[in-house]
Protein backbone atom coordinates (compact mmCIF):
# COMPACT_ATOMS: atom_id res chain seq x y z
CA UNK A 1 0.00 0.00 0.00
CA UNK A 2 2.79 2.01 0.46
CA UNK A 3 3.29 3.42 -3.11
CA UNK A 4 0.07 4.49 -3.59
CA UNK A 5 0.41 6.56 -0.24
CA UNK A 6 2.83 8.85 -2.63
CA UNK A 7 2.03 12.93 -1.93
CA UNK A 8 -0.69 13.93 -4.33
CA UNK A 9 0.27 17.50 -6.25
CA UNK A 10 -3.08 18.19 -5.70
CA UNK A 11 -4.72 18.68 -2.28
CA UNK A 12 -8.95 17.89 -3.02
CA UNK A 13 -9.94 15.19 -4.19
CA UNK A 14 -13.43 14.72 -6.36
CA UNK A 15 -14.58 11.43 -6.10
CA UNK A 16 -17.62 9.65 -7.64
CA UNK A 17 -19.69 6.94 -5.93
CA UNK A 18 -22.42 4.70 -6.57
CA UNK A 19 -24.24 3.28 -3.92
CA UNK A 20 -27.20 0.91 -3.12
CA UNK A 21 -29.13 3.20 -0.54
CA UNK A 22 -31.00 0.35 0.86
CA UNK A 23 -28.95 -0.16 3.85
CA UNK A 24 -28.15 3.25 4.67
CA UNK A 25 -29.68 5.80 6.79
CA UNK A 26 -29.30 8.24 3.94
CA UNK A 27 -26.35 9.77 3.20
CA UNK A 28 -25.91 12.73 5.79
CA UNK A 29 -23.70 11.51 8.52
CA UNK A 30 -25.50 10.72 11.98
CA UNK A 31 -24.30 9.21 15.03
CA UNK A 32 -24.66 5.74 15.48
CA UNK A 33 -26.23 4.95 12.14
CA UNK A 34 -24.65 3.73 9.53
CA UNK A 35 -24.70 6.64 6.46
CA UNK A 36 -22.84 6.68 3.30
CA UNK A 37 -20.72 10.15 4.53
CA UNK A 38 -19.77 8.19 7.52
CA UNK A 39 -19.02 5.28 5.75
CA UNK A 40 -16.80 7.64 3.42
CA UNK A 41 -15.17 9.26 6.49
CA UNK A 42 -14.70 6.62 8.52
CA UNK A 43 -12.68 4.48 5.76
CA UNK A 44 -10.28 7.76 4.70
CA UNK A 45 -9.40 8.02 8.24
CA UNK A 46 -8.21 4.30 8.26
CA UNK A 47 -6.96 4.36 5.30
CA UNK A 48 -4.71 8.17 5.84
CA UNK A 49 -4.46 8.08 9.74
CA UNK A 50 -6.10 11.03 9.43
CA UNK A 51 -9.65 12.89 9.72
CA UNK A 52 -11.13 13.43 7.00
CA UNK A 53 -14.56 15.46 6.11
CA UNK A 54 -16.35 14.63 2.79
CA UNK A 55 -18.61 16.88 1.10
CA UNK A 56 -21.37 15.82 -0.33
CA UNK A 57 -23.28 17.04 -3.68
CA UNK A 58 -26.37 17.35 -1.34
CA UNK A 59 -28.09 14.54 0.77
CA UNK A 60 -30.09 12.07 -0.77
CA UNK A 61 -32.93 10.70 1.93
CA UNK A 62 -32.69 7.30 3.74
CA UNK A 63 -33.04 4.29 1.18
CA UNK A 64 -32.06 6.36 -1.63
CA UNK A 65 -29.71 5.34 -4.28
CA UNK A 66 -26.56 6.95 -6.18
CA UNK A 67 -25.78 5.97 -9.70
CA UNK A 68 -23.26 9.21 -9.29
CA UNK A 69 -23.24 11.14 -6.30
CA UNK A 70 -19.98 13.54 -5.67
CA UNK A 71 -18.01 14.35 -2.82
CA UNK A 72 -14.78 15.69 -2.15
CA UNK A 73 -12.15 16.49 0.46
CA UNK A 74 -9.50 17.84 1.74
CA UNK A 75 -6.28 15.54 2.58
CA UNK A 76 -2.70 17.38 3.83
CA UNK A 77 -1.09 13.58 2.05
CA UNK A 78 -2.52 10.59 0.45
CA UNK A 79 -2.65 8.73 -3.22
CA UNK A 80 -3.18 10.99 -6.08
CA UNK A 81 -6.93 11.48 -7.48
CA UNK A 82 -6.32 9.11 -10.21
CA UNK A 83 -5.47 6.06 -7.54
CA UNK A 84 -8.83 6.41 -5.48
CA UNK A 85 -11.32 3.74 -7.62
CA UNK A 86 -8.68 1.35 -6.86
CA UNK A 87 -7.31 1.80 -3.54
CA UNK A 88 -10.93 2.58 -2.26
CA UNK A 89 -11.99 -0.93 -3.12
CA UNK A 90 -10.26 -2.51 -0.80
CA UNK A 91 -12.18 -0.39 2.08
CA UNK A 92 -15.54 0.21 1.19
CA UNK A 93 -18.46 -2.06 1.74
CA UNK A 94 -19.57 -3.40 -1.64
CA UNK A 95 -22.40 -1.48 -1.15
CA UNK A 96 -20.70 1.83 -1.75
CA UNK A 97 -18.29 1.48 -5.82
CA UNK A 98 -15.94 4.03 -6.35
CA UNK A 99 -16.65 5.09 -10.06
CA UNK A 100 -14.16 7.90 -10.89
CA UNK A 101 -11.50 10.09 -9.03
CA UNK A 102 -9.44 13.32 -9.54
CA UNK A 103 -7.55 15.78 -8.20
CA UNK A 104 -9.55 18.82 -8.35
CA UNK A 105 -8.67 22.88 -7.72
CA UNK A 106 -9.20 23.87 -4.21
CA UNK A 107 -12.22 26.04 -6.02
CA UNK A 108 -14.00 23.03 -6.82
CA UNK A 109 -17.04 22.56 -4.10
CA UNK A 110 -18.89 19.31 -4.42
CA UNK A 111 -22.01 21.18 -3.60
CA UNK A 112 -21.04 24.87 -4.22
CA UNK A 113 -20.29 24.13 -7.91
CA UNK A 114 -23.43 22.11 -8.90
CA UNK A 115 -24.69 23.08 -12.23
CA UNK A 116 -27.49 21.01 -11.95
CA UNK A 117 -28.39 17.16 -11.20
CA UNK A 118 -30.30 14.16 -12.36
CA UNK A 119 -32.68 11.93 -10.61
CA UNK A 120 -34.10 8.62 -12.32
CA UNK A 121 -37.27 7.38 -10.70
CA UNK A 122 -38.08 3.96 -11.70
CA UNK A 123 -41.71 2.24 -11.42
CA UNK A 124 -42.76 -1.08 -12.34
CA UNK A 125 -46.11 -1.94 -13.63
CA UNK A 126 -45.69 -5.94 -12.67
CA UNK A 127 -47.90 -7.39 -9.41
CA UNK A 128 -44.69 -9.54 -9.20
CA UNK A 129 -41.28 -8.10 -8.06
CA UNK A 130 -38.39 -8.78 -10.29
CA UNK A 131 -36.37 -10.70 -8.21
CA UNK A 132 -33.14 -8.35 -9.61
CA UNK A 133 -34.81 -5.24 -9.46
CA UNK A 134 -36.97 -4.75 -6.09
CA UNK A 135 -34.44 -2.95 -4.69
CA UNK A 136 -34.38 0.05 -7.01
CA UNK A 137 -38.28 -0.06 -8.10
CA UNK A 138 -41.47 1.10 -7.12
CA UNK A 139 -44.16 -1.71 -7.99
CA UNK A 140 -47.63 -0.04 -8.53
CA UNK A 141 -50.45 -2.07 -9.53
CA UNK A 142 -52.28 1.13 -10.82
CA UNK A 143 -52.17 0.93 -14.27
CA UNK A 144 -49.65 3.16 -15.36
CA UNK A 145 -50.75 5.66 -18.58
CA UNK A 146 -46.88 7.17 -19.53
CA UNK A 147 -48.27 9.50 -22.22
CA UNK A 148 -50.64 11.00 -19.23
CA UNK A 149 -48.12 11.54 -16.77
CA UNK A 150 -45.48 12.94 -19.27
CA UNK A 151 -48.24 15.45 -20.56
CA UNK A 152 -49.33 16.74 -17.07
CA UNK A 153 -45.70 16.50 -15.74
CA UNK A 154 -44.68 19.25 -18.32
CA UNK A 155 -46.69 22.01 -16.42
CA UNK A 156 -43.76 21.45 -13.70
CA UNK A 157 -40.78 22.27 -16.15
CA UNK A 158 -39.41 25.82 -15.09
CA UNK A 159 -39.21 28.13 -12.47
CA UNK A 160 -41.44 27.65 -9.48
CA UNK A 161 -41.75 27.96 -5.98
CA UNK A 162 -41.92 24.27 -5.31
CA UNK A 163 -43.77 24.62 -1.87
CA UNK A 164 -46.69 22.12 -2.62
CA UNK A 165 -43.90 19.58 -4.05
CA UNK A 166 -41.47 19.26 -0.80
CA UNK A 167 -42.01 18.46 3.10
CA UNK A 168 -43.77 20.23 4.79
CA UNK A 169 -40.91 20.40 7.50
CA UNK A 170 -37.92 21.31 4.58
CA UNK A 171 -35.58 22.96 6.30
CA UNK A 172 -35.25 25.67 3.16
CA UNK A 173 -36.75 29.07 3.60
CA UNK A 174 -36.48 29.67 -0.48
CA UNK A 175 -38.68 27.27 -2.01
CA UNK A 176 -38.20 28.34 -5.95
CA UNK A 177 -35.69 25.91 -7.96
CA UNK A 178 -35.55 25.46 -11.90
CA UNK A 179 -36.90 22.14 -13.42
CA UNK A 180 -35.01 21.89 -17.09
CA UNK A 181 -36.17 18.93 -18.15
CA UNK A 182 -38.49 16.24 -17.34
CA UNK A 183 -38.28 12.72 -19.75
CA UNK A 184 -40.62 9.87 -19.13
CA UNK A 185 -40.81 6.72 -21.02
CA UNK A 186 -41.58 3.38 -21.21
CA UNK A 187 -41.09 -0.37 -21.08
CA UNK A 188 -43.81 -3.72 -21.25
CA UNK A 189 -42.73 -3.15 -17.81
CA UNK A 190 -41.33 -0.07 -16.50
CA UNK A 191 -41.97 3.51 -16.67
CA UNK A 192 -38.67 5.73 -15.76
CA UNK A 193 -38.91 9.49 -15.19
CA UNK A 194 -35.85 11.62 -14.89
CA UNK A 195 -36.11 14.97 -13.71
CA UNK A 196 -33.05 17.27 -14.29
CA UNK A 197 -33.14 20.65 -12.07
CA UNK A 198 -31.30 23.14 -10.60
CA UNK A 199 -31.17 21.37 -7.01
CA UNK A 200 -33.97 19.88 -4.97
CA UNK A 201 -36.10 20.67 -2.04
CA UNK A 202 -36.70 17.64 0.56
CA UNK A 203 -38.71 15.13 -0.86
CA UNK A 204 -39.49 16.86 -4.42
CA UNK A 205 -38.62 14.05 -6.90
CA UNK A 206 -40.70 11.73 -4.76
CA UNK A 207 -43.74 13.76 -4.35
CA UNK A 208 -43.87 14.91 -8.08
CA UNK A 209 -43.61 11.32 -9.12
CA UNK A 210 -46.13 10.28 -6.08
CA UNK A 211 -48.51 12.77 -7.69
CA UNK A 212 -47.95 11.77 -11.49
CA UNK A 213 -48.83 8.39 -10.30
CA UNK A 214 -52.22 9.49 -8.69
CA UNK A 215 -52.31 11.58 -11.96
CA UNK A 216 -52.03 8.61 -13.92
CA UNK A 217 -54.46 6.38 -11.39
CA UNK A 218 -57.47 9.56 -12.12
CA UNK A 219 -57.07 10.37 -8.38
CA UNK A 220 -56.04 13.38 -9.73
CA UNK A 221 -56.59 15.62 -12.64
CA UNK A 222 -53.93 16.07 -15.26
CA UNK A 223 -54.72 19.33 -15.73
CA UNK A 224 -54.03 20.11 -11.67
CA UNK A 225 -50.73 20.76 -11.43
CA UNK A 226 -51.07 24.76 -12.27
CA UNK A 227 -53.30 25.09 -9.35
CA UNK A 228 -51.18 22.49 -7.23
CA UNK A 229 -48.28 25.11 -7.61
CA UNK A 230 -50.27 28.12 -6.78
CA UNK A 231 -51.88 26.66 -3.35
CA UNK A 232 -48.41 26.68 -2.26
CA UNK A 233 -48.84 23.45 0.36
CA UNK A 234 -48.29 19.88 0.70
CA UNK A 235 -51.77 19.40 0.96
CA UNK A 236 -52.39 20.17 -2.40
CA UNK A 237 -50.10 17.50 -4.13
CA UNK A 238 -50.18 13.44 -4.30
CA UNK A 239 -48.71 11.25 -2.70
CA UNK A 240 -45.20 10.86 -1.63
CA UNK A 241 -43.14 8.04 -3.88
CA UNK A 242 -41.26 5.42 -1.74
CA UNK A 243 -37.39 6.27 -1.67
CA UNK A 244 -35.94 3.21 -2.85
CA UNK A 245 -37.57 3.84 -6.74
CA UNK A 246 -35.32 6.94 -6.23
CA UNK A 247 -31.40 6.97 -7.83
CA UNK A 248 -29.61 10.17 -8.13
CA UNK A 249 -28.64 9.86 -11.48
CA UNK A 250 -26.01 12.72 -12.22
CA UNK A 251 -24.43 15.59 -11.00
CA UNK A 252 -23.09 18.00 -13.59
CA UNK A 253 -19.88 20.39 -12.87
CA UNK A 254 -18.30 23.41 -14.83
CA UNK A 255 -15.84 21.81 -17.33
CA UNK A 256 -12.72 23.15 -15.51
CA UNK A 257 -14.16 20.87 -12.66
CA UNK A 258 -14.60 17.64 -14.57
CA UNK A 259 -17.97 18.43 -16.31
CA UNK A 260 -20.55 15.67 -15.89
CA UNK A 261 -20.20 12.41 -14.74
CA UNK A 262 -21.93 10.27 -17.29
CA UNK A 263 -19.57 11.93 -19.72
CA UNK A 264 -16.55 10.31 -17.90
CA UNK A 265 -14.66 6.97 -20.13
CA UNK A 266 -16.38 3.83 -19.77
CA UNK A 267 -15.21 1.88 -16.97
CA UNK A 268 -14.21 -0.85 -19.24
CA UNK B 1 -57.79 -13.70 6.07
CA UNK B 2 -60.80 -15.71 6.49
CA UNK B 3 -61.93 -16.13 3.19
CA UNK B 4 -58.77 -17.35 1.89
CA UNK B 5 -58.56 -20.28 4.66
CA UNK B 6 -61.25 -21.56 2.69
CA UNK B 7 -60.71 -25.30 2.48
CA UNK B 8 -58.51 -26.30 -0.71
CA UNK B 9 -59.53 -29.28 -3.22
CA UNK B 10 -56.00 -30.29 -3.40
CA UNK B 11 -54.02 -30.82 -0.48
CA UNK B 12 -50.82 -30.43 -2.45
CA UNK B 13 -49.01 -26.77 -3.20
CA UNK B 14 -46.71 -26.36 -5.90
CA UNK B 15 -44.68 -22.73 -5.16
CA UNK B 16 -42.42 -20.92 -7.45
CA UNK B 17 -40.53 -18.54 -5.88
CA UNK B 18 -37.84 -16.16 -6.48
CA UNK B 19 -35.09 -15.35 -4.12
CA UNK B 20 -32.23 -13.08 -3.78
CA UNK B 21 -29.83 -15.58 -2.31
CA UNK B 22 -27.26 -12.32 -0.77
CA UNK B 23 -28.50 -12.73 2.96
CA UNK B 24 -29.76 -16.34 3.18
CA UNK B 25 -27.35 -19.48 3.92
CA UNK B 26 -28.88 -21.25 1.04
CA UNK B 27 -32.09 -23.07 0.34
CA UNK B 28 -31.61 -25.75 3.07
CA UNK B 29 -33.24 -25.91 6.67
CA UNK B 30 -30.34 -25.74 9.15
CA UNK B 31 -30.82 -24.89 12.59
CA UNK B 32 -30.24 -20.96 13.60
CA UNK B 33 -29.52 -19.55 10.21
CA UNK B 34 -31.77 -17.86 7.64
CA UNK B 35 -32.25 -19.85 5.08
CA UNK B 36 -34.96 -19.96 2.58
CA UNK B 37 -37.00 -23.17 3.07
CA UNK B 38 -36.82 -22.26 7.02
CA UNK B 39 -38.17 -19.09 6.39
CA UNK B 40 -40.77 -20.46 3.65
CA UNK B 41 -41.46 -23.50 6.48
CA UNK B 42 -41.64 -21.14 9.67
CA UNK B 43 -44.23 -18.19 7.25
CA UNK B 44 -46.24 -21.34 6.44
CA UNK B 45 -47.04 -22.40 10.03
CA UNK B 46 -47.43 -18.76 10.68
CA UNK B 47 -50.13 -18.66 7.81
CA UNK B 48 -51.86 -22.17 8.55
CA UNK B 49 -51.16 -22.33 12.59
CA UNK B 50 -50.02 -26.01 11.16
CA UNK B 51 -46.65 -27.57 11.37
CA UNK B 52 -45.58 -27.53 7.06
CA UNK B 53 -42.65 -29.19 5.61
CA UNK B 54 -41.43 -27.97 2.60
CA UNK B 55 -39.77 -29.84 -0.52
CA UNK B 56 -37.84 -27.97 -2.78
CA UNK B 57 -36.30 -29.02 -6.49
CA UNK B 58 -32.81 -28.82 -4.96
CA UNK B 59 -30.55 -26.97 -2.95
CA UNK B 60 -28.71 -23.82 -3.91
CA UNK B 61 -25.69 -22.70 -2.11
CA UNK B 62 -25.56 -19.84 0.47
CA UNK B 63 -25.55 -16.66 -1.83
CA UNK B 64 -26.62 -18.23 -4.80
CA UNK B 65 -30.02 -16.98 -6.32
CA UNK B 66 -33.24 -18.25 -7.82
CA UNK B 67 -35.42 -16.64 -11.05
CA UNK B 68 -37.50 -20.02 -10.14
CA UNK B 69 -37.13 -22.20 -7.45
CA UNK B 70 -40.16 -24.74 -6.85
CA UNK B 71 -41.20 -26.16 -3.97
CA UNK B 72 -43.96 -28.04 -2.53
CA UNK B 73 -45.87 -28.55 0.60
CA UNK B 74 -48.99 -30.95 1.65
CA UNK B 75 -51.66 -28.86 3.83
CA UNK B 76 -54.71 -30.46 5.56
CA UNK B 77 -56.80 -27.62 4.93
CA UNK B 78 -55.40 -23.55 3.82
CA UNK B 79 -56.07 -21.18 0.79
CA UNK B 80 -56.70 -22.92 -2.84
CA UNK B 81 -53.32 -23.08 -4.77
CA UNK B 82 -54.10 -19.45 -6.65
CA UNK B 83 -54.57 -17.66 -3.65
CA UNK B 84 -50.92 -18.46 -2.61
CA UNK B 85 -49.25 -15.54 -4.61
CA UNK B 86 -51.31 -13.13 -3.18
CA UNK B 87 -51.79 -14.50 0.37
CA UNK B 88 -48.09 -15.19 0.80
CA UNK B 89 -47.00 -11.73 -0.41
CA UNK B 90 -48.32 -10.17 3.50
CA UNK B 91 -46.07 -13.12 4.82
CA UNK B 92 -42.59 -13.44 3.10
CA UNK B 93 -39.84 -10.83 3.34
CA UNK B 94 -38.93 -8.73 -0.05
CA UNK B 95 -36.11 -10.93 -0.19
CA UNK B 96 -38.35 -13.98 -1.09
CA UNK B 97 -40.66 -13.24 -3.90
CA UNK B 98 -43.65 -15.42 -4.48
CA UNK B 99 -44.38 -16.14 -8.71
CA UNK B 100 -46.54 -18.68 -9.21
CA UNK B 101 -49.08 -21.33 -6.93
CA UNK B 102 -50.81 -24.09 -7.81
CA UNK B 103 -53.04 -27.03 -6.33
CA UNK B 104 -51.14 -29.92 -8.26
CA UNK B 105 -51.69 -33.79 -8.08
CA UNK B 106 -50.37 -35.57 -5.07
CA UNK B 107 -47.94 -37.44 -7.31
CA UNK B 108 -46.15 -34.34 -7.67
CA UNK B 109 -42.52 -33.86 -6.24
CA UNK B 110 -40.78 -31.10 -6.69
CA UNK B 111 -37.52 -33.05 -6.69
CA UNK B 112 -38.25 -36.08 -7.67
CA UNK B 113 -40.83 -35.31 -10.80
CA UNK B 114 -38.15 -32.73 -12.14
CA UNK B 115 -36.87 -32.66 -15.86
CA UNK B 116 -34.38 -30.48 -16.05
CA UNK B 117 -32.99 -27.80 -14.50
CA UNK B 118 -31.63 -24.29 -16.50
CA UNK B 119 -28.78 -22.20 -13.70
CA UNK B 120 -27.57 -18.59 -15.35
CA UNK B 121 -24.40 -17.18 -14.59
CA UNK B 122 -23.84 -14.16 -15.18
CA UNK B 123 -19.95 -12.36 -15.72
CA UNK B 124 -19.30 -8.91 -16.14
CA UNK B 125 -16.32 -7.56 -17.27
CA UNK B 126 -16.24 -4.14 -16.15
CA UNK B 127 -13.78 -3.50 -13.58
CA UNK B 128 -16.46 -0.90 -12.02
CA UNK B 129 -19.08 -3.25 -10.63
CA UNK B 130 -22.77 -1.92 -10.98
CA UNK B 131 -24.21 -0.32 -8.35
CA UNK B 132 -27.51 -1.78 -9.57
CA UNK B 133 -25.75 -5.57 -10.73
CA UNK B 134 -23.13 -5.90 -7.88
CA UNK B 135 -25.39 -8.54 -6.15
CA UNK B 136 -26.16 -11.11 -9.56
CA UNK B 137 -22.87 -10.85 -10.87
CA UNK B 138 -19.43 -11.67 -10.82
CA UNK B 139 -16.94 -9.14 -12.06
CA UNK B 140 -13.56 -10.44 -13.33
CA UNK B 141 -11.08 -8.26 -14.48
CA UNK B 142 -9.35 -10.89 -17.42
CA UNK B 143 -10.27 -9.95 -20.89
CA UNK B 144 -13.27 -12.60 -21.63
CA UNK B 145 -13.24 -14.01 -24.94
CA UNK B 146 -17.02 -15.55 -24.85
CA UNK B 147 -15.91 -17.45 -28.20
CA UNK B 148 -13.56 -19.38 -26.69
CA UNK B 149 -15.30 -20.44 -23.62
CA UNK B 150 -18.47 -21.04 -26.14
CA UNK B 151 -15.86 -23.64 -27.72
CA UNK B 152 -14.48 -25.05 -24.86
CA UNK B 153 -18.00 -25.48 -23.40
CA UNK B 154 -19.33 -27.86 -25.75
CA UNK B 155 -17.47 -30.81 -24.45
CA UNK B 156 -19.31 -30.73 -21.62
CA UNK B 157 -22.46 -30.98 -23.05
CA UNK B 158 -23.87 -34.46 -23.00
CA UNK B 159 -23.80 -37.25 -20.61
CA UNK B 160 -20.84 -37.51 -18.25
CA UNK B 161 -19.29 -38.17 -15.11
CA UNK B 162 -18.97 -34.98 -13.18
CA UNK B 163 -16.44 -35.72 -10.71
CA UNK B 164 -14.08 -33.21 -11.96
CA UNK B 165 -16.76 -30.54 -11.57
CA UNK B 166 -18.22 -30.85 -8.22
CA UNK B 167 -16.75 -30.90 -4.68
CA UNK B 168 -14.37 -33.24 -3.47
CA UNK B 169 -16.73 -33.99 -0.90
CA UNK B 170 -20.08 -33.99 -2.65
CA UNK B 171 -22.15 -36.33 -1.01
CA UNK B 172 -23.75 -37.94 -4.21
CA UNK B 173 -22.36 -41.17 -5.10
CA UNK B 174 -23.22 -41.86 -8.58
CA UNK B 175 -21.43 -38.56 -10.62
CA UNK B 176 -22.70 -39.62 -13.93
CA UNK B 177 -24.98 -36.31 -15.23
CA UNK B 178 -26.35 -35.16 -18.67
CA UNK B 179 -25.80 -31.61 -19.90
CA UNK B 180 -28.43 -30.79 -22.58
CA UNK B 181 -26.89 -27.52 -23.84
CA UNK B 182 -24.84 -24.40 -22.49
CA UNK B 183 -25.50 -21.46 -23.96
CA UNK B 184 -22.91 -18.34 -23.79
CA UNK B 185 -23.47 -14.80 -25.18
CA UNK B 186 -22.45 -11.63 -24.67
CA UNK B 187 -23.08 -7.79 -24.23
CA UNK B 188 -20.99 -4.98 -24.27
CA UNK B 189 -20.51 -5.02 -20.09
CA UNK B 190 -21.45 -9.16 -19.43
CA UNK B 191 -20.84 -12.43 -20.44
CA UNK B 192 -24.12 -14.83 -19.89
CA UNK B 193 -23.55 -18.80 -19.23
CA UNK B 194 -26.71 -20.38 -18.98
CA UNK B 195 -26.29 -24.45 -18.45
CA UNK B 196 -29.11 -27.18 -18.83
CA UNK B 197 -29.37 -30.43 -17.64
CA UNK B 198 -31.11 -33.19 -15.95
CA UNK B 199 -29.58 -32.50 -12.73
CA UNK B 200 -26.35 -31.11 -10.89
CA UNK B 201 -23.60 -31.61 -8.16
CA UNK B 202 -23.07 -29.73 -5.87
CA UNK B 203 -20.78 -26.44 -7.48
CA UNK B 204 -21.27 -28.18 -10.48
CA UNK B 205 -22.31 -24.76 -12.58
CA UNK B 206 -19.71 -22.70 -10.32
CA UNK B 207 -16.57 -24.94 -11.52
CA UNK B 208 -17.46 -25.35 -14.99
CA UNK B 209 -18.10 -21.25 -14.88
CA UNK B 210 -14.74 -21.14 -12.96
CA UNK B 211 -12.84 -23.74 -15.67
CA UNK B 212 -14.10 -21.50 -18.65
CA UNK B 213 -13.03 -18.39 -16.96
CA UNK B 214 -9.75 -19.69 -16.82
CA UNK B 215 -10.01 -20.58 -20.11
CA UNK B 216 -10.68 -17.50 -21.50
CA UNK B 217 -7.94 -16.08 -19.55
CA UNK B 218 -5.31 -18.20 -21.24
CA UNK B 219 -4.85 -20.45 -17.52
CA UNK B 220 -6.24 -23.85 -19.20
CA UNK B 221 -6.07 -24.78 -23.10
CA UNK B 222 -9.09 -24.46 -24.82
CA UNK B 223 -9.27 -27.95 -25.74
CA UNK B 224 -8.58 -29.32 -21.72
CA UNK B 225 -11.95 -29.92 -20.57
CA UNK B 226 -12.25 -34.14 -22.40
CA UNK B 227 -8.87 -34.56 -20.01
CA UNK B 228 -10.38 -32.88 -17.54
CA UNK B 229 -13.20 -35.23 -17.48
CA UNK B 230 -11.24 -37.91 -17.59
CA UNK B 231 -8.54 -37.20 -14.66
CA UNK B 232 -12.62 -37.92 -12.24
CA UNK B 233 -10.38 -35.25 -10.12
CA UNK B 234 -11.77 -32.02 -8.57
CA UNK B 235 -7.51 -31.19 -8.59
CA UNK B 236 -7.62 -30.81 -12.69
CA UNK B 237 -10.43 -28.52 -12.96
CA UNK B 238 -10.04 -24.40 -12.59
CA UNK B 239 -11.29 -22.16 -9.94
CA UNK B 240 -15.09 -22.20 -8.08
CA UNK B 241 -17.11 -18.94 -9.69
CA UNK B 242 -18.19 -17.34 -6.86
CA UNK B 243 -21.82 -18.10 -5.59
CA UNK B 244 -23.08 -14.54 -6.51
CA UNK B 245 -22.95 -14.57 -10.32
CA UNK B 246 -25.13 -17.52 -9.98
CA UNK B 247 -28.62 -17.64 -10.34
CA UNK B 248 -31.15 -21.14 -10.96
CA UNK B 249 -33.36 -19.74 -14.01
CA UNK B 250 -36.25 -22.48 -14.61
CA UNK B 251 -37.29 -25.70 -13.32
CA UNK B 252 -38.90 -27.75 -15.70
CA UNK B 253 -42.07 -30.80 -14.93
CA UNK B 254 -44.10 -33.05 -17.15
CA UNK B 255 -46.96 -31.01 -18.54
CA UNK B 256 -49.38 -32.78 -16.19
CA UNK B 257 -47.52 -31.13 -13.04
CA UNK B 258 -47.87 -27.24 -15.11
CA UNK B 259 -44.65 -27.87 -16.96
CA UNK B 260 -41.75 -25.20 -17.14
CA UNK B 261 -41.62 -22.21 -14.86
CA UNK B 262 -40.62 -19.59 -17.62
CA UNK B 263 -44.01 -21.27 -19.89
CA UNK B 264 -46.33 -19.61 -17.25
CA UNK B 265 -48.28 -16.37 -18.44
CA UNK B 266 -46.74 -13.07 -17.48
CA UNK B 267 -47.63 -11.72 -14.18
CA UNK B 268 -48.75 -8.65 -16.19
Amino acid sequence: MSSSLERSRGRRIRLVVAYDGTDFHGFARQNGLRTVQGVLEEQLERLLSHQIQVEGSGRTDKGVHAQAQVVHWDQPYGPPGDRYVHVLQNYLPRDIIPVHAMDVDSSFHARFSVLRKTYRYTLCRSKVPSVFDYRFQWNVSDLLDADMMRSASQDLVGKHDFTSFCAAAAPQQNKVREIYRIDIWETPLNVYIEVEGSGFLQYMVRIIVGTLVDIAAGRISVSAIPDILRAKSREAAGQTAPPHGLCLWNVEYPKIYGGGVLDLPSPL
